[in-house]
């Protein structure tokens, strides 16, 4: 996916939240977005969104030092999120088909986006998810291929979302590899969250190599390449990955909220739809 | 009223929203966003937002050659709201209180603005207006000083708002001067807006000078100056209007919704209150 037009003023909405999180000096605040505003003429248009943001963070590294401001944001979510595990487990577990519930947990997980600029509200939110009709729904198609492959790659999103993650590798029922980012990027999943997330009870770990908020395949180191092209089955998580993702020439599901303007006329479904989706590439 | 670094996104997003109502060329939107991110730098924070709006608005004209980029919608906000006229007025006709009713439908029409990134429903948000609890409420000070007036200085803000000003001016009673930008800068009404909207009909019109989309005194002609330090009382409509005349030395009741958390946060009201403030200034 390339970066639209509408990206330009969210890079500037991320370059203010991100900065409000690393310091409270406002002169700073100003001189990241000052940098940020000259960069908007270097932008590549034809790159995706996720790799400007990877940008844009790093001026806010670079101006306050600080190189994981989400980190004690990241924290609380996971806790927020462990604390209603035990419920969501519960739902789905009661639940007639327990697959897509468990699918509806992951992507009402995908609404703890600091990337974005709506608040949400966690419990609110993941029972409208778990009622919402979907935009996209190759449910049949999932189901097909889940039940062909003998392990599935699993490319994490956000902190918080990745114990809604664990419910759904269990309800697989398969091995799963889970793929996080290389560096603290917004309030993306890294080692150090997947870990206090318990993801290493359910799934294999792995490091894709990506420094920016999605999964730009050419960033991500050889051995990463070399998973994703020969996976079994790989699911997407959330609009970065979609973002780096949408034109690979591999079978993808994406499951995601969208949540903005750019990535829901991308998918063709109305901003705020949950979507799961086959994306048909060719087996490398 | 200062500009904040909340407004930095906010005038990106202006630029955006502008240059697409003014061209369907992406590349010289694209330019314009580039000017605009490049101005970022030279904002003076001490002066008010609605200054640098009159850059933004500057850097789409001189890129598109388009000098009213939203000369089409706001007819057709004016035309909107003729249509809804007749039955505004027959909700004060038969209201209690004809005076609160027509300054609830004043403010209701201030929903009507293209300068906020947030959508409006005219008819559903005007009935939510009508109903809803004021986040300031100097409706007390506001009747002793329209008894003790022969004269109001009115302040305009959006077209398709004017419309509605209309219905508190005839409440009002007393003659009304109503003044309108020298130029067009979003939707803000000019004196061939106020006309179209029917304001020559209920009121004396003049045009301040501002070419910004708020009233900056500094830059009004020296006839409105005169007329704003000797007006008997002045009401001014609108977030413009208030960000160029929160701090000056004369009585000025604000009546707006409060649309922006910097707006908000500076009135000390919640986004989406709807506000009649009672500005005590020294009079000149």
């Amino acid at each position: 996916m390339k970066t639209y037009l509408e990206c330009i003023p969210c890079f500037m909405n991320q370059a203010l939240r991100a900065g409000r999180m690393a310091t409270n000096d406002d002169s700073v605040i100003k001189r990241i977005l000052d940098e940020t505003g000259d960069m908007v003429k270097h932008i590549p248009m034809d790159k995706t969104p996720a790799e400007t943001g990877r940008i844009v963070y790093n001026i806010v590294k670079k101006r306050t030092g600080v190189s994981d401001p989400y980190r004690a944001i990241k924290k609380k979510h996971i806790e927020d999120a462990k604390a209603i595990l035990p419920e969501l487990e519960k739902i789905v577990e009661l639940s007639d088909d327990k697959l897509l519930t468990a699918i509806r947990i992951a992507i009402a997980g995908n609404v703890i986006d600091l990337g974005i600029d709506r608040p949400f509200d966690l419990v609110k939110d993941v029972k409208r998810v778990l009622d919402q009709d979907f935009g996209i729904f190759d449910y049949r198609q999932f189901r097909k291929h889940l039940e062909q492959t003998d392990e599935i790659l699993y490319l994490g999103d956000n902190s918080g979302e990745s114990v809604f993650d664990t419910v759904l590798i269990k309800a697989l029922g398969k091995p799963v590899i889970y793929a996080v980012r290389h560096q603290p990027i917004i309030n993306d999943v890294t080692m150090e969250d997947a870990i206090a997330s318990g993801l290493d009870q359910v799934a294999e770990l792995t490091d894709s190599g990506s420094k920016a908020p999605g999964t730009i395949l050419e960033e991500c180191t050889p051995e990463f390449r070399e998973l994703f092209y020969n996976a079994g089955m790989i699911i997407s998580k959330g609009q970065g990955n979609y973002e780096g993702l949408s034109n690979c020439k591999r079978d993808v599901f994406f499951l995601l909220k969208a949540k903005c303007v750019v990535i829901s006329r991308h998918l063709n479904v109305e901003t705020g739809n949950i979507v799961l989706k086959h994306h048909q590439g060719i087996k490398g």
